[in-house]
């Protein structure tokens, strides 16, 4: 079956990029070494900050988000280090494997995919941990694979009521631009990003947000880093230049993407998320499914993951939709492989794509013979003739 | 209120111009005298034909449609030749009113806006012309200002039935690439189009398709023509080239476009907007709201005109969807202004667009203060739910 | 043979349309009669003016040059009325043919495509006409097809000499934004500009600026017209938007071309064009080779036609050229044709895309056999060593 | 000064991406887990195979060069391994701190920047390693800091002729797809590469060529590695797709850039930039300068470096041809710095880019106060008259 129309990219990223970044990008590549690209360079190094919430560096590596995971690591541990991790999904499991693959000690917290990372729990591991052997906590904001998100405020709480020393280091990849996110106030040592969600660009941009904490650990931390090294990046940034070949034409686009960051407000950008992930909810609950996030402090507000109906099988359903409406939807990873189907509604979006999505959901379900409420839609459509 | 995401053109036409077709467009402009040109050129004329259903010549101009009306016009009648219109809409009062600016006698056959061409009407004016005075009959084949077609098999029928030589010239301009066409079967002499509906093109190309008949006409025809003239037109097309600049990087997007119909196959084509506006339909009356169109049998397929109950401004109703919901709908036109909004959904689109569009026209009548039963898109998505 | 690299497109229009206009040609189509579009077709109206050197209204047509020559006549000229015209080239002579085939009485004045038009002449024919039957006086600014221009001032000079009352209408398809120009100083009556040349465009927008004394004329003119009428057209104007629909995407592309003129300033690109043009001159003399301009007065800025030497086919050599150095020479036309080559160096360019320009030439003329001295291209060098 | 016309991007590489490349990377980004995408990821790892003349795997990061050059070292090498290096010129240098800075004792052969690597230097050094302690020689086949490519058949034979089991690895990032190059043939084991110069695409991927023993050494290899790690890659390669997000967008420009170089030949390719370099070299030695490569053998066809006669800075001559040319050329790196500058002839070029590419060179030179022979374009026009 030919497609037609434009294509629902609805998983939770990469994100539909905008005609604007896309065009942006379009333009002829030039001399990373000339004084047009410092121009470029130290624009977009001042213009990140604001996304991130901070006024400390930020860091800009030419590859995906995987790299600024191992970027973090590197950059501020030693080998034999302990790290404190949370199995709060598919990725946060990934993100501890590549430390104990680093040479790191990895203390993983078992999880039911369900939950963000409980501040107690925090609490309660490193008040036991009185040699000071963990370095570092590691948590996801927004697990890509479930839809829920970690409270990093109450976690800061938790970590600074020992009074523990550990650094905090934070992935944002799918939050960063969507979500509310406070490195600096929030007490982040290390945030991890990348391009393709809420930033609104393709992949192949990853981010580092460095508090002086973790700078100051990367002066002795001990692990191997060459092409993730900060102190060369920091260095050139100073110039607006980078050590290696930047992805100069993502940088066009990152350019572009932040200025429709600016252009709309922050505020407006974090509530327009909510919103659509509110509305979401309500078309989930409204069909008779139940949304995966068990705590409501924690709904992301970038992907809603459903859990399919014992019987029926999310890649089928998934597959359906693709092949019938033209969309694209987010697989269950991991042990959620089947169970599961993840809804992006994140980045360059709007009410009459979030309806075309619900809408598209919807009649896959129906045509994939699982029992539904069809006035599922009518409850996100209510939602939405809401300002 | 800053918008985000794509937005909504749900005008009937422009029409959404896919990416594809924008980025051949944006090919380096290439010299139109040389060789490379005229392969591009003789191509287009070639692939141009079947969407068209013909194997006679059509006349590619760089100007938007109201120059093609005046091509057909010009090339087939002289000065003080009477021809017959039907008022079926506001585009075909316009044609009329630019036919008798251009000193041709008009007989002008009132109409309520709410139907097509009566093909006995045709027969009945015909066949009263004993001196076989009218030298064309004019028809609109989908008026894009109500959502009404007129049916051009049945009116040729009505013309041979009378025995009459009159010349039948048909505006397509938001038909042609969208609902089924047969130039040569249904023995039209002059066919009007446009680029920017169903051809899924930006605005600035115009065309002709020209039969035996309205070229023999042409030989003797008076009117004074010079930019519209077929005769250079065709002279140079054999070779792929035009008499003057051709809107060379249109051409590439045309290419492209009618490439894209070809691997959808027209069939398809005509399918899928039938199926669009058969959903569309059903969420009007959903709502409990009136379609326009009066006669079961001259639906469009491109576009749905809707009547708006009365006491509510159609125009601000679209103000509001533009607003919120970042759509553009369609106005009423001429002594509808107010009364109605079209809403299009012709061209490059899809089943989740056509359910975002319709969730985006309720959302909006709901918050104009609009009545409606808000299980219209129940009755659409339903529609949508079966292939 | 593969063509690699990017195409020398140095015919004198198309131009090598910038990057920055293509780009911005593929931004998504919008509805041309909502708010934002009224916006841009305001913007465009009144940055398109300093351009034709006016404060008076610029009329945009959705078609080629072709249609703007045609817009000139029948707005101001009645059936039978006598217009003045001067053989200057290929493109003179085609004017006054389509001025012919409209209903014009026209006085064609011979000339040798080597001379501009002779105010003198003007002046000669003008005084002899005591009846005051000729009406309008039509004059090519840049032959296209030669590389000679007309001394515009000088002719209205020449015309005010005589108290004619007769109308000045210029053609300045291939000089505007290249060559200076002054609608209203030099008092110009209608201005004919295509998209295509100097403003850097792709071709599908067509110019028309008008004097008071035009508009005055074209209440009372009784050519036929519709499409190009400008009464319709200034009225919609008013709100910034078109009577039938407009080329939107091309419209996008000059608002970005008018902001390039304007960041790079208007005396700036004038001077920008001699400089070419005389480096261009300094290399065909260089090279022994013959400039078709006659008059070091009305060398055009925008390009230079280059006789060929007797027993060498002009065509021949421009298809070496771009067969093996993948650059478009613009041919001999009409009376010239095989006898010159034309090389256009106006529009997005600068002195290497000229070097290279030169040094295809050169190289091609030594391929084809024409004995010339190569060190023509030094003698351009050295000109644009200089600022 | 603004600049007009398109920038002449001569530095040795990010190149002159090609207009189809940029257009092919504004496709929307699409969901790296569907099948669409393993569709191209497949083809798209089957068509990189024979620009590196292999019909081994070839691994794609969405990183620059460096991550290859790292990728190389830490999927082969132990910590402590001796790897052998020569100084050929400032990659080359880098490329050995890194191994150094990953734990790998580097044995660094100077060497004057002006030759490739010596292969009797590589069978002595080898010769020598009677214990075998050597586990990898590290050359860079086209030095882009000073235009001198080394000789990878004769080094092949060299370690070949001691029977050393050293590993080959070999930096391909300015020479891969402009230079004849033989992964397979030459027995090298890991081939690093970039997207941004031969292959025509903006930085952002990077490629190591793999070969079995290099596959057998990476089983035992015990260099920390994650984000590089060539096991879980080629395992999700089997299936088109990659362990991590991929920069899709760069995939659609390779495919494309693939396509270009399969339609021109790989042999056509090879021979446009001989053919290039030697036309820069009759210009640079016209001028009466030197070429910074001293072995007639080792000529890089990519990029040509040139010597400043002493009292002249060749930044300041960059400085001026930026401004007043609209070119950037290479700089003169690390020992280098002021003393030369580097013409890059490679990517997606032609004959009249290098003409304009020279003239700009050769003004720029004169307008600096080099003195220098302006016969030197001269020269490299007679080569290029010839086929």
């Amino acid at each position: 079956m030919t497609h037609t129309g434009r294509h629902f990219l609805q998983i939770p990223g990469p994100t539909n990029t905008p005609d604007r970044v896309l065009r942006a990008m379009a333009a002829p590549t030039m001399d990373h070494r000339g004084p047009e690209f410092a121009k470029l360079g130290w624009e977009i190094l001042q213009a990140i900050k604001p996304v991130f919430g901070t006024t400390q560096p930020v860091v800009i590596y030419p590859s995906s988000g995987t790299g600024a995971w191992e970027a973090a690591l590197v950059n501020t541990l030693s080998p034999g280090d302990k790290v404190l991790c949370f199995e709060t999904g598919h990725f946060a499991t990934l993100w501890q494997e590549m430390a104990e693959g680093l040479g790191l000690e990895v203390e993983f917290v078992p999880g039911d995919w369900r939950h963000g990372v409980a501040p107690q729990a925090v609490a309660d591991k490193l008040s036991a941990d009185t040699e000071r052997t963990v370095k570092a906590v590691l948590v996801v904001h927004n697990e890509t694979s479930t839809g829920v998100t970690s409270r990093i405020p109450e976690i800061r709480e938790a970590i600074d009521s020992t009074g523990h020393p550990a650094l905090l280091l934070v992935d944002t990849i799918s939050s960063l631009g969507s979500l509310e996110y406070k490195h600096d106030e929030w007490g982040v040592d290390v945030t991890v990003a990348g391009s393709q969600k809420g930033l609104m660009l393709p992949p192949g941009l990853s981010f580092n947000a460095i508090s002086e904490k973790a700078l100051a650990a990367s002066k002795t931390a001990k692990l191997t880093r060459s092409f993730w090294s900060w102190e060369p990046m920091l260095e050139a940034n100073k110039r607006g230049v980078f050590p290696y070949t930047p992805a100069t034409n993502l940088l066009y686009g990152l350019r572009e993407a932040l200025s429709m960051l600016d252009e709309e407000g922050l505020a407006n950008v974090y509530a327009r998320h909510q919103r659509h992930a509110e509305a979401t909810r309500l078309a989930v609950r409204g069909w008779g499914l139940e949304v995966l996030c068990a705590d409501e402090r924690e709904h992301s507000g970038s992907l809603t993951g459903v859990l399919v109906p014992e019987g029926h099988d999310a890649d089928k359903i998934r597959a359906i939709i693709l092949d019938r409406y033209n969309m694209s939807l987010g697989a269950g990873l991991g042990k959620l492989t089947g169970r599961i189907f993840r809804i992006g509604h994140l980045g360059d979006f709007n009410d009459l794509m979030l309806a075309g999505t619900l809408a598209g959901v919807q009649m896959g379900l129906v045509v994939a013979g699982v029992p539904i409420d069809t006035t599922g839609i009518n409850a996100a459509l209510e939602r939405l003739q809401r300002s």
